[in-house]
Protein backbone atom coordinates (compact mmCIF):
# COMPACT_ATOMS: atom_id res chain seq x y z
CA UNK A 1 0.00 0.00 0.00
CA UNK A 2 2.80 2.36 -0.62
CA UNK A 3 1.72 6.22 -1.18
CA UNK A 4 2.85 9.41 -3.61
CA UNK A 5 4.93 11.33 -1.34
CA UNK A 6 3.99 14.90 -1.23
CA UNK A 7 6.57 17.17 -2.03
CA UNK A 8 6.56 19.00 1.13
CA UNK A 9 4.96 18.23 4.27
CA UNK A 10 4.10 21.18 5.40
CA UNK A 11 0.44 22.13 6.63
CA UNK A 12 -0.44 23.92 3.28
CA UNK A 13 0.19 20.59 0.89
CA UNK A 14 -1.60 18.86 3.55
CA UNK A 15 -4.57 20.57 3.26
CA UNK A 16 -4.45 20.70 -0.78
CA UNK A 17 -4.31 16.66 -0.47
CA UNK A 18 -7.26 16.53 1.96
CA UNK A 19 -9.36 19.31 -0.66
CA UNK A 20 -8.40 16.81 -3.68
CA UNK A 21 -9.18 13.80 -1.99
CA UNK A 22 -12.70 15.23 -0.70
CA UNK A 23 -13.12 16.76 -4.40
CA UNK A 24 -12.69 13.58 -5.64
CA UNK A 25 -14.74 11.37 -3.81
CA UNK A 26 -17.18 14.30 -3.93
CA UNK A 27 -17.58 14.50 -7.98
CA UNK A 28 -16.91 10.35 -8.63
CA UNK A 29 -19.81 9.96 -6.33
CA UNK A 30 -22.02 12.80 -8.12
CA UNK A 31 -21.16 12.61 -11.86
CA UNK A 32 -19.75 9.16 -12.33
CA UNK A 33 -16.47 8.05 -13.16
CA UNK A 34 -16.18 8.66 -16.40
CA UNK A 35 -17.69 12.28 -16.48
CA UNK A 36 -15.06 13.05 -13.55
CA UNK A 37 -11.67 14.79 -14.77
CA UNK A 38 -8.51 15.68 -13.45
CA UNK A 39 -9.82 19.38 -14.24
CA UNK A 40 -12.92 19.30 -12.28
CA UNK A 41 -11.22 17.63 -9.14
CA UNK A 42 -9.00 20.80 -8.79
CA UNK A 43 -11.76 23.35 -9.53
CA UNK A 44 -13.60 21.76 -6.56
CA UNK A 45 -10.59 21.46 -4.52
CA UNK A 46 -9.67 25.00 -5.25
CA UNK A 47 -6.27 24.06 -5.76
CA UNK A 48 -4.43 24.31 -9.56
CA UNK A 49 -4.74 20.63 -12.29
CA UNK A 50 -0.68 20.69 -11.91
CA UNK A 51 -0.49 20.69 -8.32
CA UNK A 52 -2.75 16.77 -9.00
CA UNK A 53 -0.66 16.49 -12.52
CA UNK A 54 2.48 16.68 -10.14
CA UNK A 55 1.46 14.30 -7.60
CA UNK A 56 -0.76 11.80 -9.27
CA UNK A 57 0.20 9.87 -12.69
CA UNK A 58 -3.98 9.83 -13.19
CA UNK A 59 -7.70 10.00 -12.35
CA UNK A 60 -7.24 6.64 -11.04
CA UNK A 61 -4.32 7.29 -9.16
CA UNK A 62 -6.13 10.24 -7.25
CA UNK A 63 -9.36 8.59 -6.61
CA UNK A 64 -7.58 4.79 -5.38
CA UNK A 65 -5.78 7.10 -3.15
CA UNK A 66 -8.38 8.93 -1.96
CA UNK A 67 -10.52 5.54 -1.30
CA UNK A 68 -7.37 4.07 0.37
CA UNK A 69 -7.10 7.20 2.97
CA UNK A 70 -11.12 7.10 3.24
CA UNK A 71 -10.67 3.69 4.51
CA UNK A 72 -7.54 4.45 6.60
CA UNK A 73 -9.75 7.34 8.57
CA UNK A 74 -13.03 4.63 8.64
CA UNK A 75 -10.95 2.19 10.59
CA UNK A 76 -8.78 5.07 12.59
CA UNK A 77 -5.34 3.67 12.08
CA UNK A 78 -6.65 0.19 13.03
CA UNK A 79 -5.76 -1.60 10.05
CA UNK A 80 -5.90 -5.70 11.65
CA UNK A 81 -9.27 -7.62 12.70
CA UNK A 82 -9.15 -7.61 16.47
CA UNK A 83 -8.20 -10.67 17.91
CA UNK A 84 -10.04 -10.71 21.45
CA UNK A 85 -9.69 -15.05 20.81
CA UNK A 86 -14.01 -15.30 19.99
CA UNK A 87 -13.75 -15.43 16.31
CA UNK A 88 -17.44 -15.40 15.95
CA UNK A 89 -17.30 -12.12 17.73
CA UNK A 90 -14.63 -10.62 16.09
CA UNK A 91 -15.86 -11.03 13.03
CA UNK A 92 -19.47 -10.09 13.63
CA UNK A 93 -18.08 -6.76 14.63
CA UNK A 94 -16.28 -6.28 11.37
CA UNK A 95 -19.47 -7.10 9.08
CA UNK A 96 -21.18 -4.63 11.27
CA UNK A 97 -18.73 -1.89 10.31
CA UNK A 98 -18.64 -3.00 6.87
CA UNK A 99 -22.11 -2.46 6.82
CA UNK A 100 -22.59 0.81 8.42
CA UNK A 101 -19.51 1.50 5.77
CA UNK A 102 -21.87 0.52 3.16
CA UNK A 103 -24.75 2.32 4.62
CA UNK A 104 -23.22 5.60 4.52
CA UNK A 105 -23.77 8.15 2.14
CA UNK A 106 -20.21 9.32 2.17
CA UNK A 107 -19.06 6.01 1.13
CA UNK A 108 -21.80 4.97 -1.04
CA UNK A 109 -21.69 6.92 -3.66
CA UNK A 110 -18.10 7.04 -4.34
CA UNK A 111 -17.57 3.37 -3.99
CA UNK A 112 -20.48 2.38 -6.28
CA UNK A 113 -19.59 4.75 -8.79
CA UNK A 114 -15.41 2.94 -8.65
CA UNK A 115 -16.86 -0.12 -8.35
CA UNK A 116 -19.28 -0.12 -11.11
CA UNK A 117 -16.30 1.06 -13.58
CA UNK A 118 -14.36 -1.90 -11.81
CA UNK A 119 -17.06 -3.65 -13.58
CA UNK A 120 -16.55 -2.79 -16.87
CA UNK A 121 -12.45 -1.62 -16.82
CA UNK A 122 -10.22 -4.73 -16.39
CA UNK A 123 -7.38 -2.08 -16.24
CA UNK A 124 -9.19 0.15 -13.10
CA UNK A 125 -10.09 -3.37 -11.75
CA UNK A 126 -6.59 -4.73 -11.52
CA UNK A 127 -5.28 -1.53 -9.94
CA UNK A 128 -8.48 -1.60 -7.49
CA UNK A 129 -7.99 -5.45 -6.55
CA UNK A 130 -4.12 -4.66 -6.08
CA UNK A 131 -4.14 -1.74 -4.24
CA UNK A 132 -7.23 -1.33 -2.24
CA UNK A 133 -9.42 -4.46 -2.30
CA UNK A 134 -6.37 -7.52 -1.81
CA UNK A 135 -5.09 -5.65 1.40
CA UNK A 136 -8.69 -5.88 3.04
CA UNK A 137 -9.58 -9.45 2.08
CA UNK A 138 -5.84 -10.18 3.64
CA UNK A 139 -6.94 -8.83 7.04
CA UNK A 140 -9.46 -11.60 6.90
CA UNK A 141 -6.82 -14.38 6.04
CA UNK A 142 -4.59 -13.32 9.05
CA UNK A 143 -7.77 -13.45 11.48
CA UNK A 144 -8.55 -16.61 10.60
CA UNK A 145 -5.12 -17.92 10.14
CA UNK A 146 -4.53 -17.02 13.83
CA UNK A 147 -8.21 -18.58 14.43
CA UNK A 148 -6.79 -21.98 12.56
CA UNK A 149 -3.93 -21.90 14.42
CA UNK A 150 -6.01 -22.11 17.70
CA UNK A 151 -8.07 -24.34 16.81
CA UNK A 152 -11.50 -22.41 15.91
CA UNK A 153 -11.08 -22.75 11.75
CA UNK A 154 -10.94 -26.50 10.05
CA UNK A 155 -7.33 -27.66 9.25
CA UNK A 156 -7.37 -28.30 5.64
CA UNK A 157 -10.04 -25.04 5.18
CA UNK A 158 -8.00 -22.78 2.14
CA UNK A 159 -8.37 -19.01 4.23
CA UNK A 160 -8.47 -17.21 0.45
CA UNK A 161 -11.33 -18.79 -0.19
CA UNK A 162 -13.38 -19.01 2.44
CA UNK A 163 -12.86 -15.52 3.54
CA UNK A 164 -15.44 -14.56 0.60
CA UNK A 165 -18.30 -15.85 2.67
CA UNK A 166 -17.82 -13.27 4.91
CA UNK A 167 -17.11 -10.35 1.92
CA UNK A 168 -19.06 -12.08 -0.91
CA UNK A 169 -22.46 -12.15 0.83
CA UNK A 170 -22.30 -8.13 1.87
CA UNK A 171 -21.00 -7.22 -1.72
CA UNK A 172 -23.39 -8.99 -3.89
CA UNK A 173 -26.61 -7.17 -1.61
CA UNK A 174 -24.37 -3.98 -1.56
CA UNK A 175 -23.45 -3.51 -5.10
CA UNK A 176 -27.16 -5.88 -6.47
CA UNK A 177 -29.20 -3.58 -4.21
CA UNK A 178 -31.48 -6.92 -3.54
CA UNK A 179 -32.12 -6.36 0.61
CA UNK A 180 -31.17 -4.01 3.40
CA UNK A 181 -27.96 -4.70 5.30
CA UNK A 182 -28.50 -4.55 8.55
CA UNK A 183 -26.54 -5.76 11.85
CA UNK A 184 -28.73 -9.01 11.95
CA UNK A 185 -27.76 -9.67 8.50
CA UNK A 186 -24.24 -9.78 9.20
CA UNK A 187 -24.80 -11.40 12.40
CA UNK A 188 -26.60 -14.57 10.33
CA UNK A 189 -24.20 -14.52 7.89
CA UNK A 190 -20.96 -15.02 10.38
CA UNK A 191 -23.06 -17.49 11.99
CA UNK A 192 -23.94 -19.38 9.66
CA UNK A 193 -20.42 -19.17 7.73
CA UNK A 194 -18.59 -20.18 10.66
CA UNK A 195 -20.95 -22.97 12.04
CA UNK A 196 -22.44 -24.10 8.26
CA UNK A 197 -26.21 -25.05 6.78
CA UNK A 198 -25.50 -28.99 7.51
CA UNK A 199 -26.81 -29.98 10.42
CA UNK A 200 -24.06 -31.23 13.18
CA UNK A 201 -24.17 -34.45 14.26
CA UNK B 1 -41.49 -13.82 -15.12
CA UNK B 2 -44.25 -12.19 -17.46
CA UNK B 3 -42.70 -11.83 -20.81
CA UNK B 4 -44.41 -8.99 -23.47
CA UNK B 5 -46.70 -10.79 -25.73
CA UNK B 6 -45.63 -10.49 -29.66
CA UNK B 7 -48.46 -9.27 -31.55
CA UNK B 8 -48.71 -12.12 -33.53
CA UNK B 9 -46.59 -15.60 -33.30
CA UNK B 10 -45.88 -16.19 -36.85
CA UNK B 11 -42.05 -17.00 -37.71
CA UNK B 12 -41.43 -13.70 -38.97
CA UNK B 13 -41.94 -11.87 -35.78
CA UNK B 14 -40.07 -14.69 -34.00
CA UNK B 15 -37.07 -14.11 -35.91
CA UNK B 16 -37.57 -10.04 -35.47
CA UNK B 17 -37.74 -10.90 -31.25
CA UNK B 18 -34.42 -13.23 -31.82
CA UNK B 19 -32.80 -10.56 -33.65
CA UNK B 20 -33.39 -8.07 -31.59
CA UNK B 21 -32.35 -9.60 -28.59
CA UNK B 22 -29.35 -10.53 -30.09
CA UNK B 23 -28.45 -6.95 -31.19
CA UNK B 24 -29.52 -5.33 -27.78
CA UNK B 25 -27.30 -8.09 -26.14
CA UNK B 26 -24.36 -7.86 -28.46
CA UNK B 27 -24.58 -3.63 -28.49
CA UNK B 28 -24.69 -3.27 -24.28
CA UNK B 29 -21.66 -5.69 -24.17
CA UNK B 30 -20.06 -3.37 -26.74
CA UNK B 31 -20.70 -0.25 -26.31
CA UNK B 32 -22.07 -0.16 -21.94
CA UNK B 33 -25.72 0.76 -21.01
CA UNK B 34 -25.59 4.05 -21.57
CA UNK B 35 -24.21 4.28 -25.23
CA UNK B 36 -26.73 0.99 -26.49
CA UNK B 37 -30.21 2.88 -27.81
CA UNK B 38 -33.31 1.62 -29.04
CA UNK B 39 -32.53 3.23 -32.30
CA UNK B 40 -29.23 1.30 -32.52
CA UNK B 41 -30.82 -1.82 -31.40
CA UNK B 42 -32.50 -1.67 -34.33
CA UNK B 43 -30.18 -0.94 -37.15
CA UNK B 44 -27.97 -4.12 -36.01
CA UNK B 45 -31.09 -5.98 -35.68
CA UNK B 46 -32.42 -5.34 -39.55
CA UNK B 47 -35.61 -4.13 -38.07
CA UNK B 48 -37.52 -0.52 -37.65
CA UNK B 49 -37.48 1.25 -34.41
CA UNK B 50 -40.84 1.44 -34.61
CA UNK B 51 -41.12 -2.31 -34.25
CA UNK B 52 -39.31 -2.43 -31.15
CA UNK B 53 -41.28 0.50 -29.58
CA UNK B 54 -43.69 -1.14 -30.31
CA UNK B 55 -43.03 -4.59 -28.30
CA UNK B 56 -40.98 -2.60 -25.67
CA UNK B 57 -41.30 0.53 -23.34
CA UNK B 58 -38.01 1.00 -22.65
CA UNK B 59 -34.02 -0.17 -23.49
CA UNK B 60 -33.85 -1.21 -20.16
CA UNK B 61 -37.08 -3.65 -20.96
CA UNK B 62 -35.77 -4.74 -24.22
CA UNK B 63 -32.75 -5.43 -22.51
CA UNK B 64 -34.15 -7.20 -19.01
CA UNK B 65 -36.00 -9.32 -21.14
CA UNK B 66 -32.73 -10.46 -24.02
CA UNK B 67 -31.77 -11.76 -20.58
CA UNK B 68 -34.00 -13.49 -19.49
CA UNK B 69 -34.22 -15.47 -22.83
CA UNK B 70 -30.35 -15.68 -22.50
CA UNK B 71 -31.01 -17.10 -18.93
CA UNK B 72 -34.01 -19.64 -20.23
CA UNK B 73 -31.44 -21.20 -23.35
CA UNK B 74 -28.93 -21.93 -21.06
CA UNK B 75 -30.80 -23.34 -18.35
CA UNK B 76 -32.58 -25.71 -21.81
CA UNK B 77 -36.04 -24.91 -19.99
CA UNK B 78 -35.04 -26.58 -16.45
CA UNK B 79 -35.83 -23.53 -14.16
CA UNK B 80 -35.32 -25.52 -10.85
CA UNK B 81 -31.95 -26.33 -8.87
CA UNK B 82 -31.88 -30.32 -9.30
CA UNK B 83 -33.01 -32.50 -6.33
CA UNK B 84 -31.40 -35.91 -6.45
CA UNK B 85 -31.73 -35.78 -2.64
CA UNK B 86 -27.55 -35.19 -2.71
CA UNK B 87 -27.91 -30.83 -1.60
CA UNK B 88 -24.33 -31.02 -1.75
CA UNK B 89 -24.06 -32.35 -5.33
CA UNK B 90 -26.99 -30.67 -6.64
CA UNK B 91 -25.64 -27.79 -4.68
CA UNK B 92 -21.85 -28.05 -6.78
CA UNK B 93 -23.32 -28.77 -10.10
CA UNK B 94 -25.39 -25.68 -10.51
CA UNK B 95 -22.60 -23.30 -8.95
CA UNK B 96 -20.19 -25.26 -11.86
CA UNK B 97 -22.74 -24.15 -14.30
CA UNK B 98 -22.72 -20.34 -13.00
CA UNK B 99 -18.83 -20.24 -13.41
CA UNK B 100 -19.35 -21.94 -16.62
CA UNK B 101 -22.05 -19.24 -17.74
CA UNK B 102 -20.13 -16.05 -15.82
CA UNK B 103 -16.76 -17.09 -17.81
CA UNK B 104 -18.32 -17.30 -21.21
CA UNK B 105 -17.71 -14.96 -23.18
CA UNK B 106 -21.94 -14.16 -24.47
CA UNK B 107 -22.41 -13.93 -21.16
CA UNK B 108 -19.51 -11.85 -19.73
CA UNK B 109 -19.72 -8.43 -21.58
CA UNK B 110 -23.72 -7.74 -21.69
CA UNK B 111 -23.85 -9.06 -17.90
CA UNK B 112 -20.89 -7.01 -16.94
CA UNK B 113 -22.73 -3.86 -18.89
CA UNK B 114 -26.10 -4.40 -17.26
CA UNK B 115 -24.52 -4.98 -13.92
CA UNK B 116 -22.11 -1.79 -13.86
CA UNK B 117 -25.47 0.24 -14.76
CA UNK B 118 -27.19 -1.05 -11.70
CA UNK B 119 -24.72 -0.46 -9.09
CA UNK B 120 -25.47 2.81 -9.78
CA UNK B 121 -28.54 3.06 -11.48
CA UNK B 122 -31.23 2.42 -7.97
CA UNK B 123 -34.44 2.36 -11.17
CA UNK B 124 -32.93 -0.36 -13.01
CA UNK B 125 -31.47 -1.90 -10.31
CA UNK B 126 -34.76 -2.58 -9.32
CA UNK B 127 -36.05 -3.88 -12.20
CA UNK B 128 -33.14 -6.11 -12.61
CA UNK B 129 -33.86 -7.72 -9.31
CA UNK B 130 -37.62 -8.27 -9.70
CA UNK B 131 -37.31 -10.27 -13.18
CA UNK B 132 -33.96 -11.19 -13.19
CA UNK B 133 -32.83 -11.95 -9.97
CA UNK B 134 -34.41 -12.50 -7.23
CA UNK B 135 -36.43 -15.34 -9.11
CA UNK B 136 -33.47 -16.87 -9.88
CA UNK B 137 -32.12 -16.45 -6.01
CA UNK B 138 -35.87 -18.52 -5.13
CA UNK B 139 -34.56 -21.23 -6.57
CA UNK B 140 -31.68 -21.51 -4.06
CA UNK B 141 -34.77 -20.68 -1.33
CA UNK B 142 -37.15 -24.08 -2.69
CA UNK B 143 -34.01 -26.20 -3.32
CA UNK B 144 -32.55 -25.47 0.60
CA UNK B 145 -36.28 -25.47 1.72
CA UNK B 146 -36.23 -29.18 0.38
CA UNK B 147 -33.31 -30.02 2.32
CA UNK B 148 -34.25 -28.12 5.28
CA UNK B 149 -37.36 -30.76 5.43
CA UNK B 150 -35.74 -33.82 4.86
CA UNK B 151 -32.78 -32.85 7.63
CA UNK B 152 -30.12 -31.79 5.19
CA UNK B 153 -30.20 -27.92 6.73
CA UNK B 154 -30.13 -27.38 9.68
CA UNK B 155 -33.45 -26.19 11.68
CA UNK B 156 -33.95 -22.37 12.37
CA UNK B 157 -31.86 -21.05 9.16
CA UNK B 158 -33.29 -18.08 7.09
CA UNK B 159 -32.91 -19.81 3.53
CA UNK B 160 -33.50 -16.01 2.20
CA UNK B 161 -30.12 -15.33 3.99
CA UNK B 162 -28.22 -18.49 3.55
CA UNK B 163 -28.37 -18.66 -0.27
CA UNK B 164 -25.68 -15.61 -0.41
CA UNK B 165 -23.26 -17.62 1.22
CA UNK B 166 -23.75 -19.51 -2.35
CA UNK B 167 -24.07 -16.61 -4.90
CA UNK B 168 -22.20 -13.94 -2.99
CA UNK B 169 -18.56 -15.36 -3.08
CA UNK B 170 -19.00 -15.69 -7.17
CA UNK B 171 -20.62 -12.72 -7.78
CA UNK B 172 -17.75 -10.81 -5.60
CA UNK B 173 -15.46 -12.36 -7.30
CA UNK B 174 -17.03 -12.31 -10.49
CA UNK B 175 -17.85 -8.41 -10.28
CA UNK B 176 -14.54 -7.48 -8.69
CA UNK B 177 -12.51 -9.28 -10.77
CA UNK B 178 -10.22 -10.49 -7.90
CA UNK B 179 -9.31 -13.90 -8.81
CA UNK B 180 -10.20 -16.92 -11.42
CA UNK B 181 -13.40 -18.51 -11.30
CA UNK B 182 -12.79 -22.27 -11.46
CA UNK B 183 -14.71 -25.10 -10.85
CA UNK B 184 -12.81 -26.26 -7.65
CA UNK B 185 -13.64 -22.79 -6.20
CA UNK B 186 -17.35 -23.53 -6.58
CA UNK B 187 -16.74 -26.41 -5.17
CA UNK B 188 -14.86 -25.43 -1.82
CA UNK B 189 -17.30 -22.72 -1.49
CA UNK B 190 -20.35 -25.39 -1.58
CA UNK B 191 -18.53 -27.36 1.08
CA UNK B 192 -17.71 -24.47 3.15
CA UNK B 193 -20.97 -23.18 3.26
CA UNK B 194 -22.93 -26.66 4.14
CA UNK B 195 -19.95 -27.76 6.93
CA UNK B 196 -18.63 -24.22 8.04
CA UNK B 197 -15.13 -23.37 8.72
CA UNK B 198 -15.37 -24.12 12.51
CA UNK B 199 -14.77 -27.34 13.56
CA UNK B 200 -16.97 -30.16 14.54
CA UNK B 201 -16.39 -31.34 17.52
Amino acid sequence: MSKTKAPDSSRRSERSRRAIYDAALALVGEAGYAKTTIEGIAARAGVGKQTIYRWWPSKAAVLLEAFLDLAERASEGESEIPDTGDLEADLKLVLRATVDELNSPAYDGPARALAAESVVNPELAAQFVEKLLEPQLQLYVRRLRAAQDTGGVRVGIELRTALELFTGPLTHRWLLRTLPLTHDYADAIVEYALYGLAPRS
